[in-house]
Formats: C-alpha cells, sequence, structure tokens
C-alpha cells in the first residue's frame, strides 16, 4: 500500500539556517520532495532560509499564493482566492502523497503558529499520516538577539497581529504585559499610535529581518517611517517578578 | 586580555533532543564549561535533554534552586532567597568567564520565555559578551505534537501562568482567541474553572512531558485529576480566518 506517505510540515525558523532544528535537518536531507509557499515574483522566505541546504535531486514544489495585499482580506474574492489556492495546494501535496513519496512543507517560523502550512494541514488531516516539526518562531529569534528578556515570573504575553482594526488593537494591548506585535507592514502607523495611547512606546523595539544579516532593531519611538516589512515586528518586554 | 570569553544563554527545547537548533548543538560540543538549573534532588530538565549530548571532557555547572515550592511566591523570603541565589550564580558564571572559558547556561524551551537564565542575563549584561541562542518553546513543542493549528489569520494570542490569581486568571482569559496556560502544577484545578466560565473547556487540551517519550494529551473536559506537572500546560486553538 502507497498510502502511507508522510506529509512534514516543517517549521525553519526565522531566517539563520543555523536555528533549523536537528530534526528538520534531517528530513530535509531525507524526503524526496520539498514544498513551500512563495508570493509572485518572489523566491519565498522559507525557500531563501533553504538555499543551499536541500540536496540537488530534491524535487521542489513552488505553492504561489494569488494574492497578498492587492486585495483585502475583509473582502469576499479575498476568501474565495485564497480558499481555491489553498484547496489546489493540498491536492498538489496529496499528489505526491499518494505516489508513495514522502513530501516536507516548509513554513518560515513554526508551521503551527500563523504559517500558511496550517490550511493544508487540516485540509489533509485524517487523509494521511502527518508530522509536525517545531520551528523556532520570528518573534524568539527576535527577543535572542535584541537579548531582551520577555517574560518574568507572572507576566502575560499577548501576540498580536498588527492587522487588525484600530479600535480593536487598542483593546487588545490596554493592560498588556509583555507584548509582540507581528505583521506590521503598513499598518505601522496605525500600531505605533496604540502603543503610544497605551503607554508602551517608551518600552516598544522594533526589529526587521531578525536573526538574518540585514537584521534591523531600533527603539520604535525613534522611528519616523510609516512603512514596514510585512515580516518584521514590535517587542514590548514584560516587568514582572525579577528577585 | 581574558574577558572576551562568551556567555552563551542556550535554549534546548521542550524535551526531544532532535528538537535543539543545530547552532545550539554545535555549541555544546565546542564549550568548556555547560551551566544549568536545578531543583533540589533532582537531575535538572534542561540537563536531562543533554543526556549523551555533551563530550565527557565538558564541565558541568549546577545551579540548584534553594526553594522550589516550599515558599509562596508572595512571601518576601522567596524574593530574598532567589535573588541571592541568582547573585551567587551569575558570579559562579562571572568567575568561568573570567578564566578566559566560555559558558553555556542551558535552559529548557526558550531562554528569554520564562527562563531562569533571565536572571542571570541581567545581571552579566554589560560585564561579559553575550549570545541568546532560542530555543523550541514548550508550547511549541505542544501544539506540534498534537498536530493543533494554533493561530489562523487575525488571531491573538494570550500566554498566562496558572500561577495568576483567580480573579486576574480569569480577567485574562476573557474574550481571547488562542491560548496557552503554562505552569499548571496545584493550579490545575483554579484554571480548568477559570476556562469553564470563559466557554473555552471545550477547545481546551492538556499536554504533560510534551514532545517527551511520556507525553500525555487528553482532552481537559475529560481530566478528574486536580494536580499537573508544572511543566505541563493548555492549549486552546484559535478559530480565525481560515479560508
Amino acid at each position: 500500500m502507497m498510502s502511507s506517505a508522510m506529509l512534514y510540515g516543517l517549521g525553519v525558523g526565522p531566517g539563520d539556517p543555523e536555528l533549523l532544528t536537528v530534526k528538520a535537518m534531517r528530513l530535509l536531507q531525507a524526503v524526496p520532495v520539498v514544498a513551500f509557499f512563495a508570493a509572485r515574483g518572489r523566491p519565498g522566505v522559507a525557500c531563501n532560509i533553504l538555499a543551499g541546504l536541500i540536496p540537488e535531486s530534491t524535487e521542489q514544489m513552488r505553492l504561489e499564493y494569488p494574492v497578498t495585499t492587492e486585495i483585502p482580506v475583509s473582502d469576499p474574492r479575498y476568501g474565495a482566492l485564497m480558499g481555491d489556492f489553498y484547496n489546489q495546494s493540498a491536492e498538489r501535496v496529496a499528489a505526491v502523497l499518494d505516489s508513495g513519496r514522502d513530501l516536507a512543507l516548509v513554513c518560515e517560523g513554526d508551521p503551527l503558529f500563523y504559517g500558511s502550512y496550517m490550511h493544508v494541514h487540516r485540509r489533509l488531516e485524517g487523509r494521511y499520516p502527518i508530522e509536525v516539526v517545531p520551528g523556532i518562531t520570528g518573534m524568539s529569534g527576535c527577543w535572542s538577539r535584541a537579548g531582551l528578556p520577555m517574560t518574568y515570573g507572572d507576566d502575560v504575553l499577548t501576540v498580536v497581529p498588527g492587522t487588525l482594526p484600530k479600535e480593536e488593537l487598542a483593546a487588545r494591548i490596554a493592560n498588556c504585559d509583555a507584548l509582540v506585535v507581528m505583521k506590521l507592514g503598513r499598518n505601522l502607523q496605525k500600531v505605533r499610535h496604540a502603543l503610544d495611547e497605551a503607554g508602551l512606546l517608551e518600552r516598544a523595539l522594533y526589529v526587521e529581518s531578525g536573526t538574518c544579516e540585514a537584521e534591523i532593531r531600533r527603539p520604535l519611538r525613534a522611528m519616523q517611517g510609516v512603512k514596514a516589512p510585512y515580516f518584521s515586528m514590535i517587542l514590548v518586554p514584560g516587568r514582572g517578578r525579577a528577585p
């Protein structure tokens, strides 16, 4: 029976190839097919991280998003387009598994933490054996490079996508201890304003391309720009019990 | 000059030794001294993860907590005892660095995310060059093994220590999307009650010894017990945009 081929949801971490796990590295050498998501005309973040790590004989499958930011996520067309895309992606992955070959669908950061992998996972769950290999999250990579202790003692950590509407963003960060704001992109100015209102601007650190050579870190209060890459984030460390 | 010895804050992940990063594995082979925290009479969680991974010639430094749960953290004696302990630990680490030898202080999970490492970090920051190597967090390890997509689209993730007082716990988990409750221990019954009140019990998954051979996973609603190990957790997945 051929259907025992494995799907691996493989986290490849925040950017530095040395931050892959030993397990991810082992599986990348072993699987015959590696699939990855990418925006149109871009090499793909996960694919960039893997440059030089995959054997030349490995088959690569590129899953190209039909849209990224051209259509707002609130537009019904966005949901329809992306739903179709994930259906097709899942079927392309399934076809490889049906041929008896294991496949690793790689994902920057951790696969089950805001990862596109999740959309394929929930479509194929139950149909195929699946193993998810966790990855270092972007936020762990960023706070480690910054040497920023994030959560002490009873601190609560809140992770908020910067894509939230202004009022909801403000409500979610009110009274928080430690905070991470992800998915900045064109939301930077809105996020900055919300942090200022919440009294968090002084403690906020902006990080771009965390753990990569191009990494940029600066206090948010010192930033003048209103735009940032989508994969940038803001860290606000907690101030809990520190004997 | 001898003072260029490096301190590494080294995350060793949630339990499975294959979930160490390539970088952590490389450094563990290279540093002459490895330090770790441990409770009295226990081998130490991080030390257990490393069994067999460190060369025999490596010097090991055990940093033994004077108390864990014998004194409540609200007692002033707790702060005083732990403050002294972290001072002494930092000075033991400093003495090795002063001798010109690099030292890795290992930490289960991620060093800057609720890690005891942070207390040594903030005492030695500025005195010595420090590099923090992120680790797979316990929560990533647990949701990966469970194959549980945690945060979709605009989901907010809230990470709450179960050690919080009942009322604060209830306030923090009200209206949350995705939730992780860490540090369960004797707080399990209180946490279960709070999740039930917040309407989250149905979606809550209990995980113990995540990624280890002894791993236990079960729906929280099916659990009868009132106690759990300190290093167990509860996961409540988000239900955001999933086209």
